[in-house]
């Protein structure tokens, strides 16, 4: 196999992060996730609970500036920038390095768009109805009193949604930023992780 | 394997009709395409050449009464609808039959939507980006003197995606009406039949 980057999307609950690792282990490839983005986000200095909530939040306050600064047309000071701001930018470069250093498989956290000028790169979005999601949510994480699990799955997906959006400028669930979206509820995991297999493979 | 329908939606030139084709023989099964579905309209008393053309054409005018009529809220008399509305009911009563009778293939128009309360229904999407797809149009039709590729694919899918809004009320391309979108530039399309043949059995 060439090298190659697998990012993964995923809707809460349709079993990307899952599917993540299963690709990586098939293929013995690193595998990085939010937490071990997150963690090395923290290592740079910033501290590790913020990093955590800054991951699904998307400031709005200065996003004009956040863009210039992107852009490097202009040359924002880092007073100028919220820190979500700067943490996005902290890891924005550290996934740049790590699909720099070998094939890995990363989830979320804007990959998809964040390597977009790369040619190695093979975007999946994992989907399914909030029935079958539902169920693998209150599986692998149980029931929170009080909060409907149908109340859960569209708020994390909102922030999802709305934390891409305000650092890409894209919709999330834009079909044609994937090379491919499942359907978790029709298309078993392993049946998806050896069809991606099979693709870096070719 | 049990009856199966699988749908395809598909950008101009992305190779959904080939994918289509290469699944229908792999599996044994009918394959429907446009020209067939407009034929089988056809046969039911239209001009074969109106129903081509309102294939890809999507009525404003009426699309009110239509949509009463089709949720049978309200029975409207065939004077008050459009000869394209009554081309599009048409169409549809054809390719419910078509999905009862036994697994097969439907390429195109809408066919997704009309069958989406059934749950023996596979849809896929096909896109890709526009140099992959201008290099397979011209390829397969070759050019149009005064007429740029680019322009071609653009008009093509603005059709099927007004066409495809106004007769069901949902966004062509919209990835969570499909188990299975796939970038055609990225994925073989020997590799996208096989897996298709593989969920299919399943």
């Amino acid at each position: 196999m060439l090298k190659r980057i697998v990012t993964i999307s995923r809707q809460f609950g349709a079993g990307g992060h899952t599917l993540g690792k299963m690709i990586a282990d098939q293929l013995g490839i690193p595998f990085y996730d939010s937490e071990i983005i997150e963690q090395a986000v923290a290592d740079t200095g910033f501290s590790p609970e913020f990093v955590k909530e800054a991951g699904e939040y998307a400031s709005t306050t200065h996003s004009f500036l956040f863009n210039l600064a992107l852009s490097h047309s202009v040359s924002v000071g880092p007073g100028e920038m919220s820190n979500y701001d700067k943490i996005y930018i902290a890891q924005a470069k550290i996934i740049r390095e790590l699909a720099d250093k070998s094939s890995c498989v990363i989830v979320g956290r804007c990959a998809d768009y964040i390597l977009r000028e790369r040619d190695d790169v093979f975007n999946l979005f994992v989907h399914a109805n909030d029935a079958y999601r539902a169920e693998r949510v209150l599986e692998t994480y149980g029931e929170i009193p009080g909060k409907p699990i149908e109340e859960r799955l569209e708020e994390k997906d909102k922030k999802r949604a709305l934390y891409y959006r305000h650092y890409t400028d894209r919709e999330w669930g834009d079909l044609e930023n994937y090379d491919l979206t499942i359907n978790t509820a029709k298309v078993p995991l392993e049946m998806a992780c050896s069809w991606v297999v099979q693709v870096l493979k070719d």
